[in-house]
């Protein structure tokens, strides 16, 4: 029977670096706060259960962590007193007894679920307390691991630590996983007696010791570790995230050109010979299939792009924006809440919202949708096969006809039949020789303009 | 009482490198020419007297330099004998009298008023010649400085270097502060004996040690200290200072999902807990109040907008864009010298220019305000809940009223009373099977195309 | 009289890291295959035969390499026996007498002419294996070139390294010259007696001094020799490429504020005085003159841009867009297949498609050139000094005489004739107060659509 463990995960911080309206921990990196990134490594750790300890923002805090498959529940830090102090507001979770208790962090969004496990696997070893490390080519400021025989002795604080130890580069990232039974004992026993008051939670690693437990560290890469306590380190993280994710997705198969200037959501799923140009956000909730093309200056959120479908350039697909097979979204085009049928296109300069485009119509440039009349949204129905001539107005609620043909700067306010061509606009008149005396006429207005004082 | 000063600012460099059609120091860095970035950071020095030496472009080099506070006085230089040379062209400015003379360049355009100021200070603690200095770590070209119990003995070229002194990493950047009492003398002591004939300002600091006065050296930023002598560096120097800018605006309450995405200008001012996503460029004249959100691929330029707004994706702001508080300028708009009234809406592939837009009026798809009449340009103006239908054009001058409704796909050309419905369009006709036939002949027409020779 | 060389480029490669439905070496890098990147430094290094080894995709990867003034065969490698196998299977072609055997690959596209020159000019100084060497810092996995008294004494394999020549950093490339008099018994000596049973091209080192020949390494750099096998490789030599280019284009006279963020293709052409600004992506086929603008978020391919015109914000440019002197493609704006004559301007939201547009003719915001027909495509003419009035539509096939104005909002179906004005649009209407009774009818549906169960 596998190990029960509960992560008490800290997100009471104030955040007064961030200069922010919200907590820290809501801030999102990849499209999602911080926190549900924290929570999304624990699921996948296989831990159901976490103690949320919530300070500023508590409500949205709480909410932004409730993700489908953990059990959370919240406890309000009340005075800030230490990491020791923050964990111990969760007593009540942690007296419920569980085999693991692991302690990790809202605003280091970047743990792996592989660190994670390799941790809980550790302290299963015979372990009492594991503490996560990192190597760092910049020690400075952190606490350094001092490991003898392969057990970790204690975590020396950079202004209590001697020069030797000051050379040492393996350091300690706040995360670790504390034997369960042992755990709300151990830190009973956390003091304060040092310069700013406050309860720490490493001196555990000590204390273990003291009582003959066993203490060691775990290694993770200095950049699943990366904390953040501003906006500056907030973009670190972002690209850190962004970097992994963009390797991940080139290595399974998908062609980047730059792969520096595509951004990706924390569920953006890109399938096989996928090709992406310089210059393509995604925002949350994209599917691509394979084969597709994404040009450069386009921008996805909430859609979906069939097989071979080609997007952009200067494409914005809104949310409700399904590709079809091989249709193809041009530059300037915006589709929203629209299903684009399969070899249609939308190739220049149109809005389609709240509408629906048959097989292999073909929609001229500067088509639009109106689909609202200032206070309701209508549906625009058009057939397979059709053409919708340039500079049109689709009127909804309307329906247009498979094979229908509407003409060029048409206004279209009534359905149209299969097959009939209908137009609604001006017969063109001229009158020869008027532009040469209307723009005379405009330049003596210019000048008469000038001429004022 | 505080010392006086005067800077002379060499600006004088032929610039070949640069392959340029005018003079390096007015190449724009963050939207302003390198020279006007050097004249701020003197001003912000408390400098108000500036010795401008310029040579090619010299009208537009003095205007460029030519900031508020400053009184600026340009110098011809008409040979290029060096820098010591080019200093003595402003010999009638130095002979004025101040306490000090500082040195800088037209071409190193990041320098900062803290580093001028610490110069200042050095001289002013018992100092004869200060010199700003950079350590590198790749010293190889540049001249050493060679320092003894806190004093700088000399500058020594690369290639009067020894092994010894080639290893030496802290560097002259050539900037430095004279005492004002001994430049000129100290000035006239350098020679030209040396294999390229010039007068190498760097000689001063052994003319005034020889003279039994005292040279020291202050520390500042390598990329602080940047010169410019091809395009290429160009940007690196832009690089630098977009990286600097971003992360204080980033430290002081702005989040950037991707900050090197960014480009700021010399003047953007941006409010509290913005947002602005990947790929924003800020031309000149930009400010933006706290909670405003700016998209990607958004383009903005003497533009204003107020607390909450909206701005993109692909929202381009022209000089003379005022967006009120709370509204939205969305994809494919462009909106030039027109106020766009709180809570109003541009959504989409619109043009709003020379135009007023009431409170909470939403401007319909692909509406145009047609200001140009070939020769002149024409105000348009909408009251505040009016509702423009998509694919209007409003032909300026034209004034639509509060409440008024223009019917989608109108060209409106008179004025629209409040609360008045407006159209302007034909009436929609259809023709029963008619696309068939017309799709019919066309295809024949391109059959007989292809059959042709 | 000039040496004779014959190019063995190996370009057989299974590429299943790459999961790419197509052979590697098809995959671009700056708009072209990787192996016409290899074909075309060839070339310039006056190279005329290629002897091409290929294997998947044969038939497209000998297609991608036939550029003008390579003679190219192809042979097929059907099984993988390794690179000393490969160059075998081209054993006909090497058979016809050559002074020199260049061995290249079709997956390493840096390489430059200038490398494979100073290889070619080291076997013509007594060597009869030239072996291209790069230093780098991290060697492991590659094999380290063993050289003593200037001479290359063996290609060591880092299995079967010593400790001391691990250390080694400098390294094989796998790209060498072959005495051709020699290669075929050379080539003919590799054994296979190792632990995968491959024959090793490498081998050709021992095997030379064995029989008392010389075999040296010449030095390129590591970027140069960059390999790929799968696309964070591509992208990171995509990225290399870009660097290379943009660095050379702006020492030419170019301004680049942002380099990083502006991709050039292998065949882009840009003037002196050009001003770049961040953001732009130029497809294969593009010439900008001198003094153009090319604006932030363009688009280019396929694009001719004459003296001082001015591209973008969001000007997308297609294959045939030919910008006269002056001119002036701005934002949301489509040009393919058209001239825009000198001064003219296509400001706004425009499309223009198989167009000739005359010489400082206006083009009003939101014109759409109306092409296409569903079925063929038709050419609009515009004549000079012409304006058109903002959203018109001009339905092609159509010509507007010079010096003639549209109104706005007109659809154009039949020609214009010099100086004359047209129009196509239906004369404005208003009902008073219907705006608020319309808005009234609308909030009441609203409210009856929420009331529903």
């Amino acid at each position: 029977m596998s190990r029960t463990c509960l992560a008490v995960i800290l997100a009471a911080g104030d955040s007064t670096r961030m200069k922010s309206s919200m907590s820290k921990v809501l801030h999102p990196v990849a499209g999602r706060p911080m926190i549900a990134h924290v929570m999304a490594a624990v699921q996948a750790a296989d831990i159901e259960d976490v103690a949320l300890v919530v300070g500023r923002d508590a409500e949205n805090v709480t909410k932004a962590a409730s993700i489908d498959g953990l059990s959370v529940t919240s406890f309000l830090q009340t005075e800030r007193l230490g990491t020791g102090h923050a964990v111990l507001s969760a007593k009540e979770a942690i007296a419920r007894g569980y085999d693991e208790i692991l302690v990790a962090y809202g605003d280091v969004p970047l743990i792996t679920p592989e660190t994670l496990t390799s941790a809980r696997k550790a302290l299963g070893e015979g372990n009492d307390v594991v503490v996560i490390g990192f190597h760092t080519e910049r020690p400075t400021g952190y606490g350094r691991l001092l490991v003898e025989n392969g057990q970790l002795i204690a975590i020396r604080e950079e202004k209590d630590a001697s020069d030797e130890e000051r050379k040492i580069t393996w350091c300690n990232s706040g995360l670790m996983v504390i034997n369960g039974a042992k755990a709300l004992e151990l830190l009973s026993h956390i003091g304060n007696a040092n310069a700013k008051g406050e309860y720490y939670l490493t001196d555990v690693v000590e204390i273990v010791r003291s009582k003959g437990g066993r203490a060691v560290a775990v290694d993770a890469s200095e950049a699943e570790l990366s904390g953040c306590n501003n906006r500056a380190e907030l973009a670190a993280i972002e690209k850190l995230w962004q970097e992994r994710r963009r390797h991940d997705i080139m290595l399974s198969g998908v062609s980047m050109i730059a792969p520096e200037t595509v951004f990706l959501s924390h569920d953006t799923v890109i399938g096989q010979d996928v090709l992406i140009e310089p210059n393509v956000v995604f925002g949350p909730g994209v599917t691509v299939e394979s084969g597709a093309v994404i040009h450069s200056f386009s921008h996805l959120e909430g859609a979906h792009v069939a097989k071979g479908a080609t997007v952009g350039p200067y494409a914005r697909l809104r949310p409700g924006a399904h590709l079809g097979e091989g249709s193809k979204v041009g530059n300037f085009c915006e589709v929203k809440k629209a299903e684009i049928g399969a070899g249609a296109k939308v190739n220049h300069l149109s809005y389609i919202g709240d509408a629906f485009v048959g097989a292999d119509t073909n929609i001229g440039a500067g088509t639009i949708t109106c689909n609202y009349d200032g206070v309701n949204k209508h549906e625009t129905r058009i057939g397979a096969n059709a053409f919708i001539g340039s500079n049109s107005a689709l009127v909804a609620p309307v329906t247009i006809g498979d094979g229908a043909l509407i003409a060029s700067g048409s206004v279209i306010t009534e359905d149209v039949p299969d097959d009939a061509l209908a137009f609604g606009r001006a017969r063109q008149e001229m009158k020869p020789d008027r532009a040469k005396a209307i723009r005379e006429r405009n330049l003596a207005i210019k000048a008469m303009k000038k001429s004022k004082p």
